[in-house]
């Protein structure tokens, strides 16, 4: 037993350290985001990388990987200890599957992809990019194999980002918005269109800063463990769960831009700050999925954010701060304007519901390049046609078109359906909370999140990885992930503003 | 010739890897002064302790200690090769001399010393902080004799921040201190003091925040390759020569605080930024000691910031700033104040010449203390009688007395010399500068440092640690360091400031 506790503590040390540089590399990261003068990016890269390669090597640790098995064999550790340890092993397990090899060529097909997307981006031509982007395809190929996999290859490359997670489920969820969501927007479209021209005049940046910190406070989010920063794209990241930043950005003459990107990151940044702090370092004081990650900030982003309740609660106020710009616009004008529905070239400036079509046009990609049924070399034509079918545009060049994620580029293949299941989680999520918490909507009405959050944290943040995302969700819902909520969410939603 | 350079390129790898390291150690220190959530600091503290053992155990890796003896005794090294290898084996024959058991004892010493002392400071009472600094000086005492000395133990601590530096010369500094400084400053202040209470009206945050940036730019700071943020105490620090960054502090109601403080940063900076970029990591590409760290800040805000031509340039600008406050004060009502002489209990407040009574105290006591001549007991009262001695004020309390600096608490004994140092250094520089760039003066007045940076960076930034201070000195000036420089300085300036 001694022996036991002994190597728990010993695996605890070493798992905290392996954190300690990983966190330290976020802080780098943060930092060349929100600080770096444009100097020092080079220097930067190569720390970012030093600490990175150091990292990697704790975690491949021969002494780790022993200490674990011994752990894994062992009986004498109570749940949350095993937990730990069997997560640890798997994550060990994993990583001991890259050669060094693998990594070096995986690095360097990477950054060669990377480099190709940024040329391509600025001559506007997919063609820069399609074959460094094949050439990524194949080691990502390889890299299923590599980690293996049940049904299909890109179940491997999901698991990465969503544990559990296959295409099985996930063609279920996305054949639900095939056949639900396509024809739901359709009947949308039909409906005259609502005005959000408002949300375009001139929104002063410090009053909008200003703001957006008051919808952080409001939602709990803790100043004492974090701090808003400016950055070009906004994102949240955590050296601890008691020090979890958030950034945004501000477009004077958009004023939806900061607002709902705000409270977004606020939904993430709670998830951060609410994870277990005595679990620093170990996976049960780690996040779940990408899916739950996701689920945070969309449940508060459009759940909350973009509801009726929530704008009962704080519309005089915003009207008061920009009077000349809203006193003569009504709550439900506000309302309708927020949650306008209208098709875009750009995913991360879709409405909530078309989100989920360049989701799925995304999802249908990826999975054909991983099991060969596509090329990269018809992807332009693949991807304008998607766009096509199920957002009814035409995509004018690449940059609004297959060029405008950063994601391939940087090999995440298997990344994009965590954003769909996100809002999915949210709305079932949300739908429960509803339930066991009877008066949510008035509390909402009230400006009162103290419930809401304190049931978010009761339900999710406070185990990390404790259960798998099926799990969890079946333990809190009754029932694992269902899109079904998300379509009886956006029924009652849009049937109201569009009047269907 | 082969083997030795890829031995030589392997050693450039190692070393660049253990700067990443130090110099993310530097970010996550400059976050936590200038950004960090008050909850943040224990993960943050933990983290630097994680990435300085790393750094420690690389820099005494025992497979760079074998190519370092590999390349020591090779002989086919260009000069500034050769020089990298020299210093690089002499610092790693040092890093070697300290034991395990020696270093986890030396930081459990020092860690309760520190506390010991914030206990001291908040009690206003040294008796708290008496024993553990005894403690910390036995180790000192051993740290001393582990690393080895030829005259004198003091000699040995000295060295670690200013290699080479020695009691013997540094005894001939302070000797001419005390016998021809003390003299000169009872004569000033015999004189009528000047006014400086036009100092401390109130003078806006956001105008001093733009005057400083000002100061920085027309100094040759390169804001592209560093950035200036607001910490409790005013700091330089550097990620790369790329990324260099400085802090200040800004009191409404005392001018003077920010200005210098900004100069005095932007001295150190400009070095930092001058260091050869190629050298990344290697000893030619690092600061050559304390003392000239300390010649270069000291020199922008002394030599230049506090002359008049500097103010010929500026004054205009700063009345037009706060028109209120200057217009009816003088250039040269403004240059007195600026340079009044007045003695304090606070060494960080101290004028430039009382400065070095402080300096000369602590060097006494802590020399004492080191050779066994002085004990912790009696400081208190040797302090305040010094204190008496040299500045002839009574020190009223430990914390305005002998509790005022962290060093100590650090274990940081032979560091506070090189203050001096740098200030003597300065005045011999800035004249040798006068000598090889015949209009600097005039160039000055017209606020134009061009000359002045380049000549610094010609003959001392550019070198980084390849010659010893000594030899760069004599390199420079001709002779070695030398108080007369900084005394003739002293009282051509102060002469005419008083009228003596």
């Amino acid at each position: 037993m001694k022996n036991t506790n002994n190597a728990y503590n010993l695996y605890v040390q070493k798992m905290r350290k392996i954190a300690d540089v990983r966190h330290s590399i976020s802080v780098l990261n943060w930092d060349k985001e929100v600080n770096l003068p444009t100097k020092g990016s080079q220097a930067r890269s190569r720390q970012v990388a030093t600490l990175a390669g150091i990292a990697h090597e704790m975690s491949i640790d021969k002494e780790l990987g022993g200490l674990l098995d011994t752990l894994y064999k062992g009986n004498h550790l109570d749940e949350r200890q095993r937990r730990n340890i069997e997560l640890s092993h798997e994550d060990y397990q994993k990583s001991t599957k890259y050669s060094t090899n693998f990594v070096i060529r995986l690095s360097e097909t990477t950054s060669e992809a990377y480099h190709a997307w940024l040329k391509a981006r600025q001559e506007n031509d997919f063609a820069f990019f399609k074959e460094p982007l094949s050439a990524l395809v194949d080691i990502k190929k390889e890299e299923a194999q590599l980690l293996g996999y049940k049904n299909h290859p890109y179940d491997a490359l999901m698991d990465i980002f969503e544990p559990g997670a296959n295409t099985a489920d996930t063609d279920i969820l996305f054949k639900d918005v095939r056949e639900q969501l396509v024809d739901f927007v359709r009947r949308i479209r039909e409906k005259p269109q609502v005005d959000d021209g408002f949300m375009r005049k001139f929104y002063p940046k410090d009053q909008q800063w200003k703001l957006g910190v008051d919808m952080l406070k409001k939602m709990g989010y803790d100043f004492e463990a974090g701090r808003q920063d400016i950055s070009e794209h906004p994102f949240t990241t955590n050296f601890a769960s008691s020090d979890v930043r958030v950034t945004t950005r501000i477009d004077e003459n958009d004023f939806g831009n900061m607002l709902w990107s705000c409270i977004h990151e606020g939904g993430h940044a709670l998830y951060e700050q609410g994870l277990p702090e005595e679990q620093y370092g170990l996976p049960l004081g780690n996040f779940l999925s990408l899916g739950i990650h996701e689920s945070q900030s969309r449940l508060w982003e459009n759940n909350v954010g973009r509801s009726l309740p929530y704008w009962k609660a704080n519309y005089q106020q915003l009207q008061s701060i920009f009077p000349d710009n809203l006193n003569a616009v009504s709550l439900m004008d506000f309302y309708k304007a927020m949650n306008r529905v209208n098709p875009s070239f750009i995913r991360t400036e879709s409405d909530e519901l078309h989100y989920h079509f360049h989701i799925l046009i995304r999802y249908e990609i990826e999975k054909g390049l991983i099991e060969g049924s596509l090329q990269s070399d018809d992807l332009r034509d693949i991807w304008n046609e998607k766009y096509k079918e199920y957002l009814n545009i035409d995509v004018p060049d690449d940059k609004r078109g297959i060029l405008q994620d950063i994601h391939w580029s940087h090999g995440s293949f298997g990344y994009f359906p965590t954003y769909s299941m996100g809002s999915f989680y949210a709305a079932q999520l949300h739908k429960q909370a509803q339930k066991d918490i009877p008066d949510l909507i008035r509390q909402t009405e009230q400006g009162n999140h103290t419930d809401l959050l304190a049931w978010l944290r009761e339900n999710i943040h406070q185990y990390g990885r404790f259960y798998t995302a099926d799990e969890l969700c079946k333990r809190i819902t009754g029932e694992k992930l269902n899109f079904r909520y998300f379509m009886e969410y956006a029924e009652e939603k849009y049937s109201g503003i569009y009047g269907l």
